[in-house]
């Protein structure tokens, strides 16, 4: 027997792993995004211990029981993804009037963002199938991060690109040895563009919302998150959303631990997205059956900056059913957002990975979050993975001479 | 009683902390830098636990017993420093032809460099003295880190930095809200400038050699790396060198442990230096009593292009009194490294990071490492600081026309 069935996120049919690859033969590559349901028993008292026993490694492995391999699958790859820190910051607490502020800090990762735990899973998957090619389309955390994993697995690696990816995450898809093939097109045409090619070549998806795992993956941020709080839950978490997968992995996390017993009730969770890319909130508002509203989109933050979300049947629909909701932020916020997180609590976020806080800050200021609540935020990449909104501060930088007075008077 | 004393590296010297707050009064800061001796017993047995006490974190202050410190500093700042991976890379080594390769990956800390372990040594040592002010001189990831380090703890932070610094590190420091002094003169210029100033300004000096601290916080990576390999010692290390505290501390960290009984014998440590920038390695050629040979320098990792090393004489001494040694590469080496490192391992270093396996293969090839050695490579830090060295595979990189024909053309 599977450890786990897969099931549709729009007909509710469910699915042998061995039976369907992606998504549901139904509803298509749009609406017919897979859930992963696992069947192993719940342990008789909740203790973590009796769920996750100890395999060795300290990194997102360890949740194997919740992940959908049969077996613990730890010697794919060596590099450790996770455990990353879940930072107390309580100045900025202070300075915005809640009880508690918690940073997951996902930017310590290897490639330096959280998609690193969905392509461990991607990756690890494509080689207990049997693939030795995977492929995606990625704006850029995606890709750089499936590159990095895949590179040190062994397996080839195809990325589809738009020609705007920053050229930090353009350069660490070519360190890594990917073949990168650079579009001239948006994301939404890129990976169209990706789907079919990949398909026909015969190598492994690593394509949001269509490869069911990813979420798998991306859940174990949430699970360490709880458990660096003594499975604690905070009474909200907030985080960016641009595909709907990282918002829509949040909710698993929460739902999965819900069922096994390792906390006892749900934190209020916000999706926050740029206020001229805000596609899921969109189609959230205009309420279920969530039919996906396709728009032309700008925002500051490329990771988030996406006109035809993939996951948005799965984030809308986990979002209803978990009583969460949506904060839009403007660009300014979220630069304004990446210098608060540096300056207060030491860490250099790329844009999307400050959005989260930009939404805090809206959320505090139009009410829609209680003072006084504890609240826990993903900062999902690392700042250095995009310097392009900070480089202003670079150019305006002034260049002294080196001479003790000329520097005594910059002093003053 | 002090829990440590500081005695000189030249003349012997001992002093207690009270009197002195950074180098020899006799020897002056070019050749009188302090080395940290604890006087803390030796426990009976020599088990980890018994000299490292569990505090609650798992960063490199749980080896607070061997830090500079009278009690735990743990609650200075909340930045998790460490633990960093150490990750075994078998395809790498069955290429080199040795038995087992240990990469420390230390561009995993939070301003993705080795640097931010002696930052946060300087930064609760401020705090602890009193201080409300940092500065260093910096050609960038001391610089950011002790940006990083500062902003989480609330000091105010001055950075003198040569004006070029990359522009992903100069991000860094501005973006954690530094007062950086951009100065057109070289490292070694900037150095003595930030010396005169900050000793008038009054504030506390994070300069390398200067502050005997910093190699102390530095060690806890060697300490790591011993921990996750059961403090079972490889036959080799390898680091980078260029300042020289790096190496230091290593050697530092090899020196406590068989003090203290936690490892019984020592590796072999080679210091990895530019073939246009070996000072070190050029004065420990000369012979002891070691006096530097400044240099004007050229290496492409600019972490480690200097030519006035400050720690020169204390890593100099170390490599005697350990039986250690020294390897010279090329720019082409190094950069070749980078991707080697990247495709093999899924680690993309910065130059002066991937410069440890320069070394390697250049030691290898020299017939001055065994074959068949276990060896552990210090990975100082992350690509994403300094991606010029691999810019020109971004500029290489075709943009194909959104057409499907044309793709599959790219990919034949």
């Amino acid at each position: 027997m599977d450890s786990f069935s897969l099931v549709c996120i729009s007909c509710g049919r469910e699915f042998s792993p061995e039976d369907v690859l992606y998504t549901c033969p139904e509803c298509g590559t749009r609406k017919g995004t897979l859930e992963v349901r696992y069947k192993i028993p719940r342990p008789k008292c909740c203790r973590p211990e009796d769920l996750f026993q100890a395999i060795g490694r300290r990194d997102m492995w360890r949740y194997w029981p919740l992940l959908p391999f049969g077996r613990v699958e730890a010697d794919f790859t060596p590099l450790e993804v996770g455990p990353s820190p879940t930072i107390s910051c309580d100045r900025l607490a202070g300075k915005l009037g809640i009880s508690r502020l918690f940073l997951k800090d996902d930017g310590r990762n290897p490639s330096a963002s959280l998609k690193d735990r969905a392509s461990t899973i991607a990756v690890a998957k494509a080689l207990e199938l049997g693939f030795s090619s995977i492929y995606c389309a990625s704006t850029g955390n995606a890709a750089s991060s499936l590159s990095c994993v895949s590179a040190a697995a062994g397996l080839d690696c195809y990325i589809f690109a738009p020609a705007s990816t920053p050229e930090a995450k353009l350069s660490q898809m070519l360190v890594f040895g990917s073949k990168v093939l650079r579009i001239d097109a948006s994301y939404d045409e890129v990976f169209d563009l990706s789907m079919t090619i990949g398909e026909e070549k015969g190598w492994y998806c690593r394509n949001s919302a269509i490869n069911p795992y990813l979420l798998e993956g991306k859940k174990t941020a949430t699970f360490e998150l709880f458990e660096a709080l003594n499975w604690n839950v905070p009474d909200y978490i907030l985080v960016s959303a641009g595909d709907g997968t990282i918002l829509s992995s949040v909710y698993k996390a929460i739902m999965d631990l819900l069922d096994y017993g390792l906390i006892s009730r749900s934190p209020v969770v916000l999706g926050v997205q740029g206020e001229n890319a805000s596609v899921i909130a969109d189609t959230y508002d205009s309420g279920p059956p969530f039919e996906p509203i396709d728009q032309t989109t700008q925002c500051i933050a490329d990771s988030i900056n996406v006109g035809k979300p993939r996951d948005v049947v799965k984030a809308c629909s986990y979002t209803k059913e978990n009583g969460g909701g949506f904060v839009r932020v403007s660009d300014d916020e979220i630069v304004a957002a990446v210098y608060t997180l540096a300056r207060t609590c030491g860490i250099f976020a790329e844009p999307a990975g400050a959005t989260a806080l930009a939404g805090l800050e809206k959320a505090l200021a139009d009410g829609i979050l209680e003072r006084k609540a504890s609240v826990a935020l993903l900062i999902t990449g690392n700042g250095l993975k995009d310097i392009r909104p900070v480089a202003a501060l670079c150019r305006e930088s002034k260049v002294l001479p080196p001479d003790e007075e000329a520097i005594k008077e910059e002093l003053k």
